[in-house]
């Protein structure tokens, strides 16, 4: 595990700053945040359709929802540095597909756009400041994914089911509600420009950015589920394949290719190999358009082209060059999306089933090469992505057949358990490599019998409702915890029976709170001072989300010997379980919950450990 | 609310039984369960294809995803008897539906297969009793439901959402998939089944039970949204007012027509009447077809019929007596479903409106009746059940026609925002005039100032660790309380600060355990006799779910004076607040861990207080 990642805080503190601002403000506050988060949600929709491009993401993405803070995910910054590298790569005729990017795009315009303010350009709009909290953004960042996914694809269902996927466990109605028409809205503005860009303004023609062409018909008889089967155990073995070659390459990378020019010549010589081979084989084949259109219009072809456009050896040899080139160049240090380049691989290969099922059956009106290309390229992906529901409707939505959902979906499936044998997806794999402490979605199985007082961590770093400030700087300084509990009384050490007590649990204060109290000298001894300027819940929020580190809290040596009274900013009432609690109830506690951290207590409520995400992670 | 309605218990109870067995069966048993899991999915997929037809039973299956126990809604007994009804309603050419009993019956076979028994005829085939548990049966419930709308609509994705939006609140990814795989099976067997009978065995052309014909080109142009939105409005204020007079008449209903030949009377006058207005009205009008089909046909026929099929007198007239008669018919005291006669009203002032902007504009290709009357049919179905996300997917699942989903989606949410501000759903409705306590998906606005200590119910009445048998049973008789915190000892009244304390918490027992742990005689007196035959988790499972009642209980005097020891049977580690916790944290806890009895604790995790579903549904 990196020690680089912290988490999220899903869960909201009502302490009495907090109270107060929500009295204080009325029933006219609730419904103007009401209405500001649908008005978030349809710019982050408006302007996610803008086509911009930034760094694949999807794995960055998979991890902010999951509960995880990665290091500048959902900065600006982030999205234009790598939006200039996806054109690069693009344009310069790599393995990679700009759809990723887009996924991620939404979600750092939500971020950007709920806040009202950016980091970047260190500009503090001031509006939409009540949505300054971790869950508040998480829920528009999953809007903004499915916005990115229903612009890329054209396919708004499957983006909110891709972010359902992804973050299932926080999702109500009325998020559900603003998800989805956030990604109406970016499927709409997109097709309005892009019909406006192709010379038909006023209609609505182009659905996605990505366009595989419709298939109007696609029939099928029972029996093709065989060889459906057989495609979708094919695309789950050659998924695992990609995958394994992918993480040795990654493992590769992480040891020898570190510093910036290894990575810059690493790339070059992708590019190399892509441009030679793609020039070279491409020459020797008479019938060769797959290999110099763009990968968008390869697939579109492989899907449409009638019978007897490619020779088998051609699509063959395209098939395996691309296989490993689009393996080698996923990961490489440039932004690159997976969806293009996966699809058309399977493309390929389910093109060439679907040549060999023409030999076999000649003149038999359902044998179509596209049918085979496109579950082939479900396959593929399947084998490599391992989503299911929010992949079926994704290619649902892209090809504009309903009727075939229910192959897709099997395949897809078959898919994801042959792969599941031998690997995970490609995301959690890149995600497990960096170390990010994600959570699965469930315990593992028979860990009934594992209790708190195993997974928890002791000593716990307690504090009391009235500190000084001395000895809060200390504690600061001697670990890296972002959340204490605040206790009653340190109990004398006569009655400890199982567990070392640290006091009665009033309540968890976090670190990011302590570091504004001290900056802004909110001691008991200068009261006179800031309770007239009335220290309200707008302090903390100014700062979020990258609050003080001690090193920009300045205090003089009188300081040090004040007292901070804690009660009116901590929570009082944090989620606690007890010394027995088995881990799977803990799991479901932070997961439902989106918890941070948890306290163990004993069976008089005082505290005896703490469980955080990182001692979760271990048991899987 | 009425008393009638008692919760499901969504949590599981980890106590020292259920922990033996999860140790001596070891991993094989969860590989088994798993595979168990997918196997009772694909059973009730298979079997909900078969059309069998059952009592409307959406709020019912509403209810029950939500956590309520509702009498009898998954027993077979239900399922046949309402089949019967629901025939012969259509037969009759009532204004009904057969949708919505399709729903209801996935879910009840859901429950039925997994059980691996039925009350309704008495017999236990023994397998599967590792899902004897609330929320293994609720997982298989949500299945069920979501087979049935697939089954129904051909709507596989719709069916998910549609579990997904009534029960979301208790998803992962595991369930998600099992979800979506039953759904996708019972289209296909469907599928099967229709092609099969309609003499194409081995085809796959039939894809839902409803079939209200694809639109394969529906295009749209940018200023229609125009006339859609209006429709939208239309299509909320009339589900209003359809709402409105069904609250109306239902509150009539429940005052004065109770007894069975009052409402067998009150369903032979709406037969009357609707047989001699069709007939009346029907007959004076030469294009009568729609008078005279099945409603599924009449759809049908509005959404394809070419232009000037129809007089716009006879649409209208039809509109008007057809929306009568099915808002009459709708709760009626015959099982019903909604959806068709709902789809029938909005496409019949859907294509008037189309039929409107042909005299207008004249000789425009865009102008199409059947898209006018399909936004119609969509607006009014979204004015009076307010489902969006599920709806939507659902009516572009049904046409076969994806493009269409934004403008359906927009039509679908304006209906049901300008709905919401007159009344509730029509489910809804239902749903609370028969005072069940359903759970809103969140606590009310700015109720962070209402804390656990208001909302919870005293005195508690606890047992404690070791109990006499006498005391129990007194207890049991005294109230009707399903759950006891089981406590240490009671304190003396000295400390009493703000609330009375009950002892320190160590667990809760459940009434059910109880009473199987005195049917069973499981006292010290006597453990040499129950020692040996070994006391495990089987015992309470083999009764789920109807527990014994305390009249079945037989106690000598000399047992009342037996003890019996809860320890091995509690819930060591149940979820407990403390005093000062806000509503809305509670609400969070009840809704993402599917609670039924959340214990109110003081600082020294003492009981002071209890929370129930029903203390929370006071508050919306
Ligand atoms: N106040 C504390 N006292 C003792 N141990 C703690 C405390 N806070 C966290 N821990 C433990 O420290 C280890 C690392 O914690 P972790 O970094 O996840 O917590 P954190 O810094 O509070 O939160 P974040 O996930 O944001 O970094 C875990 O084992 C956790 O249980
Ligand atoms: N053991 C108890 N001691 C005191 N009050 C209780 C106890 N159990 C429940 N109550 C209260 O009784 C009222 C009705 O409870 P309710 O019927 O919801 O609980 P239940 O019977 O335990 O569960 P169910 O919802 O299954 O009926 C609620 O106000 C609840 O807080
Ligand atoms: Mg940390
Ligand atoms: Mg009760």
């Amino acid at each position: 595990l990196s020690a680089a990642y912290e988490s999220l805080d899903y869960d909201t503190c009502v302490n009495s700053a907090w109270l107060d601002e929500e009295r204080t403000m009325g029933y006219k506050y609730v419904v103007k945040k009401d209405v500001a988060r649908w008005l978030v949600v349809l710019l982050t929709a408006v302007l996610t359709a803008l086509p911009v491009a930034a760094g694949s993401g999807i794995p960055q993405v998979k991890c902010y929802l999951n509960g995880v803070k990665v290091p500048r995910v959902v900065r600006i910054k982030t999205l234009v540095s790598k939006a200039l590298g996806v054109i690069m790569s693009v344009l310069g005729g790599l393995a990679v597909g700009k759809e990723g990017p887009m996924i991620h795009s939404g979600a750092v315009i939500a971020a950007g756009v709920s806040q009202g303010k950016t980091t970047s350009f260190k500009h503090d709009f001031g509006f939409f400041e009540y949505f300054r909290e971790d869950h508040e953004k998480r829920d528009f960042v999953s809007a903004g994914a499915a916005a990115g996914v229903a612009a890329a694809f054209g396919a708004p269902v499957g983006g909110v089911l891709f972010s359902l996927e992804e973050g299932a466990s926080f999702w109500n109605q009325g998020l559900t509600w603003r998800v989805f028409f956030g990604a109406m809205m970016s499927t709409f503005t997109l097709n309005l420009v892009l019909s406006a860009y192709n010379g038909f303004p006023g209609k609505l023609n182009y659905n996605g950015l990505l366009n595989f062409g419709k298939f109007d018909d696609l029939t099928y008889e029972i029996w093709e589920f065989i060889p459906f089967l057989l495609m979708g155990v094919m695309g789950g073995l050659l998924g695992a394949l990609y995958n394994h070659i992918n993480l040795k390459l990654t493992a590769f990378r992480m040891r020898y290719i570190q510093k910036p020019w290894q990575k810059i010549i690493e790339a070059a010589v992708v590019a190399f190999v892509t441009a030679v081979m793609f020039c070279g084989i491409g020459e020797e084949n008479a019938a060769a358009a797959i290999w110099f259109q763009t990968p968008e219009r390869s697939v579109r072809s492989l899907f449409h082209d009638t019978s007897d456009s490619y020779h088998w050896s051609t699509i063959g040899v395209f098939f395996v060059c691309y296989f490993f080139l689009a393996c080698w160049t996923y990961g490489l240090g440039i932004p690159a999306g997976l969806f293009i380049p996966t699809l058309l691989c399977g493309a390929a290969w389910g093109r060439l089933v679907g040549m060999l099922l023409c030999l076999f059956f000649p003149d038999q009106k359902w044998v179509d090469e596209g049918k085979y290309a496109l579950v082939g390229a479900g396959a593929m992906l399947g084998g490599v992505v391992r989503m299911t529901l929010s992949l079926t409707v994704i290619l649902m939505e892209c090809v504009g057949n309903i009727t075939f959902g229910l192959p897709l979906m099997i395949v897809l499936m078959v898919a994801k358990w042959v792969g599941d044998f031998f690997n995970e997806g490609i995301y959690d794999i890149h995600i497990q490599m960096q170390g990010v402490p994600i959570m699965a979605w469930d315990a593992p199985p028979l860990s009934n019998n594992i209790y708190a007082s195993e997974v928890m961590n002791r000593p716990v770093v307690t504090l009391k409702s009235v500190e000084r400030v001395g000895h809060i700087v200390n504690i600061l300084k001697a670990n890296t915890y972002n959340g204490f509990p605040v206790v009653d009384s340190i109990p004398t050490s006569e009655n400890v029976c199982y567990f070392k007590s640290f006091g009665t649990l009033r309540g968890v204060i976090l670190r990011s709170q302590l570091t504004v109290l001290l900056k802004h000298k909110i001691f008991n001894e200068n009261a006179e001072v800031w309770q007239n300027s009335k220290v309200d819940i707008h302090l903390f929020r100014i700062s979020y989300p990258r609050y003080f580190t001690l090193d920009e809290v300045d205090l003089n040596p009188e300081d040090m010997n004040c007292t901070v009274d804690l009660r009116p900013f901590y929570n009082p009432s944090p989620y606690s379980v007890v010394t027995c609690t088995a881990l799977p109830r803990i799991f479901n506690l932070f997961r439902a919950l989106g918890l941070r951290h948890l306290i163990v207590v004993n069976d008089n409520n005082e505290v005896v450990g703490m469980v955080t995400r990182k001692d979760l992670v271990k048991y899987r």
